[in-house]
């Protein structure tokens, strides 16, 4: 067994995006790095698996840096799944997932594949984090956060975090590291999407539509995921699949189902 | 408006199936029911979202019923956004998902389109509820849990459930309802699916992957959905979806990022 850390890395952009090649480089400063990531972009399939229909992974060579790398046909969870029980040879000592192209801060972690992936490694029991930033472009400038991605990285495997957390890592856009007003540990924010259907006609006159929406943010308090991230703090929202409302249980045993 | 109450009927196996089929005809009892489901199954697609290929809508009919039906291209979340967003004069009073073929308890809470339906339409601000019946066959019998569906989907209208929850009620096999013990109000159980990925060959040597698996229960007190189903009652888990792990903010707190 190697000494150094076994790193699995994923993403919900696909293999080639610059934002996961930007985090494998990361992760070879700390540790022996396996990526096993989506052959083509899988944004916003949250949790979906591939139960009918097949997988294909293939072992492939993207940059000249010392990582193992697996391109898979699933979505971001299948990535997880097949990377812990049939890829690697251990159990991970850590999932990293991301960096996304875009948010995913408040509600967007339920529709997020990036989250799901960190979620999913979570499941299995494996310390993991997602990090985004807070710009869609490919474009993206990743450099001004290369230290705190390691830094965060390091107190996750440090600190022995407690079972079934994951953390949610949101960044602001900023165009250097002196804008990073530092990090800050939040709650996710109570803000949600309004959707606007854009109807369109297609060239032989049948309706579709593209979904689109506005982000609405009523949560005006200080201790939110984009609280921190407006004020230029990176954010770290940790996130449980424990999804039951345990306030709400003695209320429903008042209720008469006969 | 109508006197009745607008119920939005919606499922993640697609429009055809039994089991959307046999909450359509219980809703149709209740109020005025607007079906807008998936043109095909979409189990296991999670809270996935159509952000990068365009939506279609059909109005059809499949029964006799009075009901109103859209078939949709999209995911089970796509079909409440764009049924509230889009379709329906005015917000649902309801909305009602299923009635699943197969089981959404413990952990599969989180890769259901079932339920993902349901919790969209609670980040929609809708009351709602997702419906579970423990046997995957096309040929699955609801009819034992008719008055059950109807009784807790009319609790729920009548009890003003709290903001932000969804039910998510799972129902055992049985053959008669006199085998069904009642309904128990449930948390999640923390259990899990172990992964087994069965690798084969295809005609051209390449090799590829089937997703199965083993779900593994290894929470045995008898507060959980898994023991309330195992010992024939229907469980219900109320559901929300701030998936901020509050206990460990502090802790986290304490971490060194600099």
């Amino acid at each position: 067994m190697s000494l150094k850390p076994l790193i699995l890395v994923t993403n919900d952009d696909g293999i080639t995006a610059p934002g996961i090649r930007s985090l494998v480089e990361i992760m070879n400063s700390i540790g022996e790095v396996v990526v096993v990531a989506p052959d083509s972009p899988k944004s916003a399939m949250s949790h979906a698996i591939t139960v009918n229909s097949t997988l294909h992974c293939s072992r492939i060579k993207i940059d000249s840096g010392p990582q193992k790398e697996y391109s898979c046909s699933g979505t971001p969870a299948d990535c997880v799944k097949i990377a812990v029980n049939e890829l690697l040879s251990r159990k991970p000592d850590i999932c990293v997932s991301g960096i996304n192209h875009g948010s995913n801060s408040s509600i967007n972690v339920i529709y997020s594949g990036t989250m799901s992936a960190a979620i999913e490694a979570g499941i299995q029991g494996i310390p993991s984090l997602g990090f985004s930033l807070l710009d869609y472009k490919w474009s993206a400038n990743f450099e001004p956060f290369t230290n705190y991605v390691k830094s965060i990285t390091l107190n996750v495997l440090k600190n022995k975090i407690s079972n079934n957390i994951i953390l949610n890592v949101n960044m602001p856009r900023v165009n250097s590291n002196q804008e990073i007003k530092g990090v800050r540990i939040c709650r996710q924010a109570k803000a949600n999407w309004i959707e606007k259907f854009d109807k369109r006609k297609n060239p032989i006159g049948k309706e579709y539509y593209w979904l689109t929406g506005e982000f609405i943010d009523k949560d005006t308090k200080n201790d939110t995921d984009e609280w921190a991230l407006k004020n230029n703090y990176i954010s770290i929202v940790p996130v449980q699949f424990d999804f039951t409302a345990y306030d709400i249980i003695q209320e429903l045993n008042t209720w008469d189902f006969e």
